[in-house]
């Protein structure tokens, strides 16, 4: 597709002459870049192709980056890219992997923060307005959030101090009736009641905060939306400017069918469908609807993110009741079974790695001094993650740091299975489980372990001298370091399986002592604040040599997994070449 | 006093039959009680004056714990353990310690969690009445919530989910109009207006989520509570009972100045004054106050906690507009000083080491990605924190293995000044300072380290054979170590400042290997994944014995320091014990 207009902007100042006929296909040209660029890479789409107009509309009016936009977790910030000077990235194949997903200080002056999760935007934007103010500058500071963050505590505590500001603070809610998945909560209700009642309802949750509020029905038009902008543009009061859009605009399937196009991956705008088969995920889901026909107090959780583990819609519909999407909502959803488990119920929440982080506190004071007995599932828990906003390695520190929590590594789908219905069916600790990432693994025999004996690990190859301890995902990888040590070395090495990530099996650490001299320690996360670290302080007052392995306490941005495992050393070889030294 | 009508009641039961005027009276017993206890062993006092009539009223006419009370923070339950079994140790000296000041379901049946954290009784109520539903039980559930914890976004996320429970769900909201300190946010004037309004005005958060909704301006009379309690009982809808009343009702000072009445330290209710002289704290907001004289970006910033850091009223005056109470909202606080960084202020949060951990997520994404140079100060961190719910050993491992913070930890008031002034003044890195804790030590002369070179440690004493590194308020117990070594063993040590908790001083732990053959490291807060193990991890493949010393990973609750002390031998005699058996 040809892009007659859009190859005439080069920056925010390229539209502000450009009539309204011009801006509209311009429009047309963003939305093919929008998906155009996910189409080939996987990329945020729905929520992209929703705010098109918008986007327009806020460059036509406001003079960024003078004055500052704010993108909420910046899953729909590719117009306002390609509209500051990065449409290259969009339009030409060879350009595509110049940009990240997010907004990028680095990539450009129009962006402020590093973005990735949710309901962060309004009090970034409230501290940037308060900063504004105390230096005595004027411009227009807009905070632009998608309904579907809004029900994020952060959001909400940002939305009761901007309240107060009393200056200039615009926050623009994007309201696409829609989070990845439907939304729930009452907060929700509220919405759906403004857009009824073309923004007139007395059920107004930003008119209650003291917010000046103004409605847009149709999102979509250019010509709506800066009308509507000119309006609060230099407004001295804190000021909520709800528009209407729609999610997928412009690409009928994702239009009619929003949820599989909230984020899509390569090919898919092209048709392309992927089925991963039987995964560690439809192993839970399967293993749920089973359970709930014999027992109704099971019941599953998620903080709106059903896609990362397999809670589908066919899924959910036959949970029926026994589902509670959350909505965004982390700590909530920590506080929430919580509260099932203490009423005896049997919630299993599943939760993404980078997510998991928002909900400490209820983790520690909700769940785990309470002891409740709830499951919790962390998805996605491995080295690798693409962007430094998602990144998984930092779940195992932020939980085994927590007094009372059982948080268990399984290494294949009997340990998963196994683990999961004894934790389902305990009633004495809160329980945290690993999901194993990546292809599914069987022993092919069935799990008789109990999981109740807390910390007992798993010796798997007796050996002497050395000892591999592989938890989770790494125990694969711990035993091919076993096979190369044999190899390379001829020793007979010992290899475990932790199970435990929470707690240390020191009575088979002890017997450790007497044949081995060196323990390796593998965990698929970061080592700081790990549990290979509790190893080398466990044996801190002996001669056993101990080395850890996993990753380097860092934020990593796009970094290929390969060049992620050769910087970590975490290979066969290069655990070997370690040893080297050691064996000296 | 005699409290003949409180001597009659053993459990709820025994008051459903007293005519109203004894419950009046049994009211004036209970504040009694409620002032009794904590003038003798410090306490929650003005909450729970307030909440006495309503206590009665809930126990009247609900039926616990059949019904289930799910008091928030449960600062506000000591009216609630009287009328339910325990009132022995608000009457008798002799059984002050038999409880604790938190709900606490050990002590009572009526109890159903150990709750000491703000905003947490909405989400758990949520829970406990979907698992009643999942179990086909009928009974009323209702969360206790003050409108200072209302803010808080975990509070906000609940309140969202639970308007869609569609069945019995009862949130009463226990308005007295002050958080610890004011209100402020936007949350606030909306409440004002239905105080003012008696109920009727249209900004009405509750109903804008969807609740039904009723209110109630005398809360502290029985029988108005009473009439109200029984129209929203058994009620099949999500329903707010916003009631009105008077924080330190019935104490005269207390009703009239609220904020140092929140909570009492013994004797303040007989008029005892406390005055700490110069304190770590007042170190640090004389240096605010200093500073803003020379730099209107300068800004201090508490979520809703200014007493615990001599952020007083006249403090707050005098920084005026440079001052943010951002209300209970540490995500937002996190959010809001990363902003303002940004942008070019100089932010200066100061926040609990209990509370820090409900800004993980933020502490992360918001401030450490976006390397935003904000000055965060963690207060009261040591072991040895009363409570479970409010324990101060966990900040260490919750900051220091998220990457590009900067953890530094003074050991006096010059190095804390100094610490306190580089941060502020440069632009490039997240820091987090955690406040020394206890008296004030001096060493008298100015301090001039240049802290933008990272990770550099202080040696204080060279030495061989055995490192001491200590950190913090620590460094002070690994100085006592050091003297006991020499007197001991003979043995003239090295003793470290590291001064950062958030990395290692690689070249000088490198230079330890050429003479010396151990470690120690004293760190004042929990060893899992703090800072100790990372120096037990860097020294793992070598033949240097590394001893880690700080709190186990354990929940406390009311367990002495000196007790704690024993049990993790910090204390020279102890060390020097571990380490006889080391130098054999």
């Amino acid at each position: 597709m040809k892009t007659p207009f859009l190859d005439k902007v080069n920056s925010p100042a390229d539209i502000k002459n450009m009539p309204l006929s011009d801006l509209t296909a311009l429009a047309e040209e963003i939305r093919y870049g929008v998906i155009n660029h996910s189409n080939l890479v996987g990329g945020h789409f729905g929520g992209d192709l929703g705010i098109v107009e918008a986007t327009i509309a806020l460059h036509y009016v406001f003079n960024s980056p003078k004055d500052k936009f704010i993108f909420d977790v910046s899953h729909q910030c590719y117009p306002h890219k390609m509209l500051t000077g990065r449409k290259g990235a969009f339009l030409d194949p060879l350009n595509h992997m110049e940009i990240t997903g997010y907004t990028n200080p680095n990539e450009s002056e129009h962006d402020f923060f590093t973005i990735g999760h949710t309901s962060t935007s309004v009090s970034l934007a409230c501290g940037m307005a308060k900063a504004r103010d105390l230096k005595g500058e004027k411009y227009n500071v807009v905070a632009i959030i998608g309904d579907g963050s809004l029900s994020g505590g952060e959001a909400l505590e940002g939305l009761n101090n901007g309240a107060v500001l009393n200056s200039n603070f615009i926050v623009l809610v994007n309201d696409n009736d829609m989070c990845i998945a439907p939304t729930n909560g009452g907060l929700y209700k509220g919405l759906a009641e403004l857009r009824a009642t073309n923004g007139q309802s007395d059920k107004n949750i930003f008119k209650a905060m003291g917010y000046e509020y103004a409605y847009v029905e149709d999102g979509n038009n250019i010509e709506k939306m800066i009308e509507a902008l000119e309006k609060v543009k230099d407004t001295n009061k804190p000021t909520v400017l709800h528009i209407h859009t729609l999610k997928g605009k412009g690409f009928k399937p994702a239009e009619e069918n929003k949820e599989p196009y909230h984020w899509i991956m390569p090919g898919m705008a092209d048709g392309k469908v992927y089925d991963f088969g039987e995964t560690y995920d439809t192993l839970m889901t399967n293993y749920l609807l089973e359970k709930k026909k014999q027992d109704n107090t099971v019941i599953a959780v998620s903080p709106a993110t059903p896609g990362i583990c397999a809670f589908t819609p066919e899924f959910r519909a036959k949970m029926g009741a026994n589902y509670t999407d959350v909505d965004i909502a982390e700590q909530h959803a920590v506080g929430y079974v919580s509260g099932l488990a203490a009423n005896g119920a049997k919630p299993v929440l599943a939760i993404h790695s980078s997510f998991v982080q928002r909900a400490y506190d209820q983790l520690s004071q909700d769940l785990a001094i309470n002891k409740a007995p709830a499951t919790i599932i962390v998805c996605w828990g491995a080295i690798g993650a693409n962007d430094v906003t998602h990144l998984t390695i930092f779940d195992i520190p932020l939980i085994i740091n927590i007094p009372n929590i059982v948080y268990l590594a399984p290494t294949d789908k009997e340990e998963y299975l196994a683990m999961l219905d004894w934790s389902v069916e305990q009633t004495e600790h809160p329980v945290v489980i690993r999901a194993p990432y990546g292809a599914v693994v069987s022993s092919g025999q069935k799990d008789t372990t109990d999981y109740g004996r807390l910390n007992k690990s798993k010796v798997t190859h007796k050996g002497t001298k050395i000892a591999l301890i592989g938890a989770g995902n790494f125990y694969h990888l711990a035993k091919n370091v076993h096979a190369e040590i044999k190899n390379k070395f001829g020793i007979e090495a010992t290899l475990i399986n932790p199970v435990y990530l929470s707690g240390l099996d020191t009575e088979l650490l002890e017997s450790l002592k007497q044949d081995h001299d060196i323990v390796l320690t593998f965990e698929d996360g970061c080592v700081a604040g790990g549990y290979g670290e509790k190893i080398a302080s466990f044996y801190g007052a002996t001669s056993m040599k101990v080395l850890n392995y996993g990753a380097a306490k860092e934020f990593t941005d796009r970094v290929s997994i390969a060049e992620l495992y050769g910087r970590y050393h975490l290979t066969p070889e290069l655990v070997c070449a370690d040893l080297v030294k050691l064996l000296k």
